[in-house]
């Protein structure tokens, strides 16, 4: 492992990408629905967090906070208990808002016509200030692209996003949702070259069972494994299994 | 079971979901034409009503309520009897609409320039409170959309609907036609993640007959399990058979 | 055979919808070119005062009433004799009109910028008043549509032809044309869903030769038998066998 | 053989049409480059004019006339004869005009500004009436509608044709092209359904070589057989093999 | 070979097509990248200027003229020489222009404001004429259509070059690029019946190695052999072997 | 080996053509995400640099700088060090912009309103001229087409970038993406016939493992060898296998 890169937390992983993601950029992490792209998500942070004392910001676009906490509680990761210790912020810029318990708010959630990339980037600048944040998350790309009525807006609101991160050195997973056959796959082209790296979650039906296979796609500057390794949720979250096949 | 949620009432269901639906949500009940998706919903709110003590609210969008109600009896679920004793509210949306014996009036049906998704929400809103309802279905979401000229215009509106029906916390049922081909599929593409779940009901022909199966792709905070089950129409409604396969 | 439908006329079909098709819907009637959609219109019609005692009202929006009534004389099918008993009235509706035989005038054709939905049901409800109709045929929804310059518009229009003949009561079929490809699927989206059941006239080409099933794809209100039926063209018009397979 | 139809001037199709074309009617031959579709076209008019007596109109929007006549020569067809006998009438609205030795003359190609389907029809009428000719072809609906920018305009002007025709009682060949994928095959959805039959010449490359099949897909008022039927260009012309089979 | 067509100057080409090429027509030659088409169009010049005795005019309108002579080279086909001693014309409109060694200048190239159809025919008219050439080759209408915002618009400019050749009496090569999808070949549409005779350059990647076939696809007033032909290049550029197969 | 071309740089590409890139044309290098195409760039560049003498310049319009430098120092090449040797230089036009340690400046990087591809080219010929550089990569074509609204707009803008890089007499490599489907394809239509050469880098899935090919699949001037060859990243950057196969 001669990289001193940015752990995933994601058991398996690291040892796909010479161990850890190259610190500062910005990560696709692509899937359809079910696939687990929010618990990769929060798995990144949560560990990173209580494993590896780097502090994250988690931005969701699509769930309000207390449906991602509540449902990361059957992985044992009080996300809430970590925001009041101040190790991540959860900013809520989700289309069903709530009173938010966060010191970060994002004043207008998406959907809304006062929603702005603009005012997204201010609070999570603010946040990884005030936090000294190292990760990120966006939750998602997707739910993002739908507040606007063309490619090319949606485009470049997300190229601004992704610059600004970059930026500001944050190691970020930008979740995007792409369904099987990949209808959606134009709207996030940009997706896939300005990020330093994809990474896919497959779902693969096969007879009547559903299997599940993590794909490393493109990682730069990183000597990747190009091979489809199965991965499944444990009670620790996401593991994934490089030694393992997918088709036998 | 763990799960203290909203049993669905469809039999065999539950125990892919660890027991019911998590409260409060909207999930996405998908399928093509004579899937079963409004026998799903009626028999969500018939058994909530009934056997779970959960009233209900039914917006329908396509069949007139006498239409829907006809069609239920032959699974000895009267719902107009429910209606009388204030267990149900069925709300008519529908294009074909008729004098209604509601209490809770629409003011403009679908395909007219005065419906508006204010105007539907109003009435649900006013339905829920006076009933004090915990559980809704809307029928349908394909309907809704073919509202709109461009599709935008069409997911902003789902969009204001989902939020709207999660802050009332109202556990929501959302039909969705799509095609097997899922040419429609686009439309759509913002309830796949803006549902906290996602039920797709298959139909596969097999030579010359035809195969249905349930599949929930979706369900967050929950451990589903990945795989097709088989499900068919009986004298109770839809039954799932999670331990039986669809191909051999 | 519990249900009190109405007979189809088509021999073998009512014991695959129990009994009939429910009163007062509009079904829908899919087919590629030469699958015989325009023979079944007349069948329901001719049957149907001949057999069952019920008055019918056709609509042509393609052939001139001539060319259909001259195709169904080989089954025996004198519409023209029946017409002039007020058994049935044929409304010509199609681009290519000629001096009007019928007592019911459509005051502009398809193809003209007079046309109207407007206009056509009009002289619908003349025509059902004056005979006591219960029966319609609609052929078709395929050139209704190619009126429309978009797809809305269309779907609007069509949107108002199901609602009204709904409201008159008549139990409808509405012919509809789709390549096997279904390319032009998507035109008639809303026609699916509106209509109260769909048929689907497959055309299979096995090896050299052509193979026909018939597929209640959807009928609400009644428990369909889910099986491709072959069926084929007689002395007496269309014949499904309900008992026979069509892939061995 | 029952009908008293249009003699095909092909030999063996015919008998996969009950006899003949129903005299008066529109009706589409559709084809890939190199099909045969002028061929088939030339040899329904010549064989119309020297064998059954019916003197036709050749109306060509692709071909300048002295191309089509040079081609047809090697079947022995001289079409410039014919025309000097007023058997026929070469009617040229092609891009590539030259002057004409017709008596009748389109004032404007295919490709001006001038040129309109009722100049083309104009003319038709006018030589039909003078040659009291029964017969048309119209080569080719594909080169007609290029000259819409969309293909609703396109449509229309369609529409217009087959209703004049059809109105002059003239038994009229409209020949379309389509790619074996029928990528064009929207622009003449209109066409499908508005002609009275629908011939389709099939070309399928299997291994090294190409076999050809026509298919009779839509013949209204007429028993057709089902079935793909071989073809061929021999020294008379098309020759199609109803008794052979394509796929062994 | 009772043909006394065109010669093509590819060695085994003209016995599919009679002996040649009908003289005075435009024929398309539709392949992918690398197929030769550009090989095949020089090749056609060269052999007709030095062996049948007929000058040509070469347009440029992708690749400056320079890198066509350098290319061609190879083949040992000085196509300069040939220029200089008047026995062809190479007109460049290519988008990279150099100051023309050539005496015939289009005043504008390819992907400027000023470059039309108008100017380009104006130029290859005056070629033509002062060198009485026989041959012209297009190279491409792929770059052509480029030039067009929209298809209608790039449709009508290729009309009238075609129009306008043809009455030159120009036999005529035009070059067009197809992917082996054929994803571009609507654009083209018109090209494939406009065009007196089309030519596929397939491209088929069998394991690890591509093999090349020639397709004569149509050809008007010709009895072409309907097989594919595998063609490779040698010294003296393209060959054709007729005996043989692709696919074993 | 009897071309005089330019040495790519990566071990067992030259073989398959004739030696070399032939000099100062484009060449389009066209793969899907994760498939090194900035390796192969880089490479050409710096093997250019060390081992055959010619300065290079490399333009990034996707990753900032020093990501590729990084990048690439796995592989050994130090780009900084050459650039302060004045071997190379890398121009900086990615949305990602730092305080540059260049001497060439482009006033503004792509997703500014203030890009242009005329501002881009002024920079490209400063840092030629001074350099004398002979080689030049484009780091992508891809990225420069999402600055534009519509395809007509991109491909003008891609058409005067070749056209000016060819007229400077660069060797020039224009990276570009294309997913495996080739979705994208179209929007680089152009580039496929105004690039001298295309090569494809394959991605193929053989059941869990990756499998990389290099196709040359056009290359004027030159007789390539039309196969698929395997291709690796080893210490020393790409290395392509051409006596090996890639399916067996």
């Amino acid at each position: 492992m001669k990289n001193d890169g940015v752990n995933s937390g994601v058991q398996g992983l690291d040892e796909l990408i010479e161990g850890g993601f190259p610190r500062g950029f910005c990560y696709a992490v692509v899937g359809g629905p079910g696939s687990g792209k929010t618990v990769f998500g929060a798995q990144f942070l949560y560990n990173g967090a209580t494993m590896y004392g780097e502090k994250g910001v988690y931005v969701t676009l699509e769930e309000p906070p207390y449906s991602i906490v509540n449902n990361m509680m059957r992985f044992g990761w009080n996300l809430y208990e970590l925001e009041n210790r101040e190790k991540i912020a959860i900013l809520d810029a989700s289309p069903i808002r709530e009173p938010s318990r966060s010191k970060y708010v994002i004043k207008a959630g998406l959907g809304t016509e006062e929603f702005s990339v603009d005012g997204l980037l201010g609070t999570i600048i603010e946040a990884k200030r005030k936090l000294d944040a190292k990760r990120c998350v966006v939750d998602s790309l997707t739910a993002l692209s739908l507040q606007y009525r063309d490619e090319f807006e949606a485009r470049q609101q997300i190229l601004k996003l992704i610059r600004t991160l970059t930026e500001m050195r944050l190691t970020t997973l930008l979740l995007a949702e792409a369904s099987e056959e990949r209808t959606d796959a134009q709207r996030f082209g940009a997706v896939d070259f300005l990020a330093q790296g994809v990474i896919y979650l497959h779902t693969y039906r096969i007879r009547d069972s559903v299997v599940r296979a993590l794909e490393v796609r493109k990682m730069r500057g990183v000597k990747t494994v190009s091979k489809l390794c199965p991965y499944n949720f444990t009670e620790d979250g996401i593991v994934v299994y490089p030694q393992e096949t997918v088709f036998k």
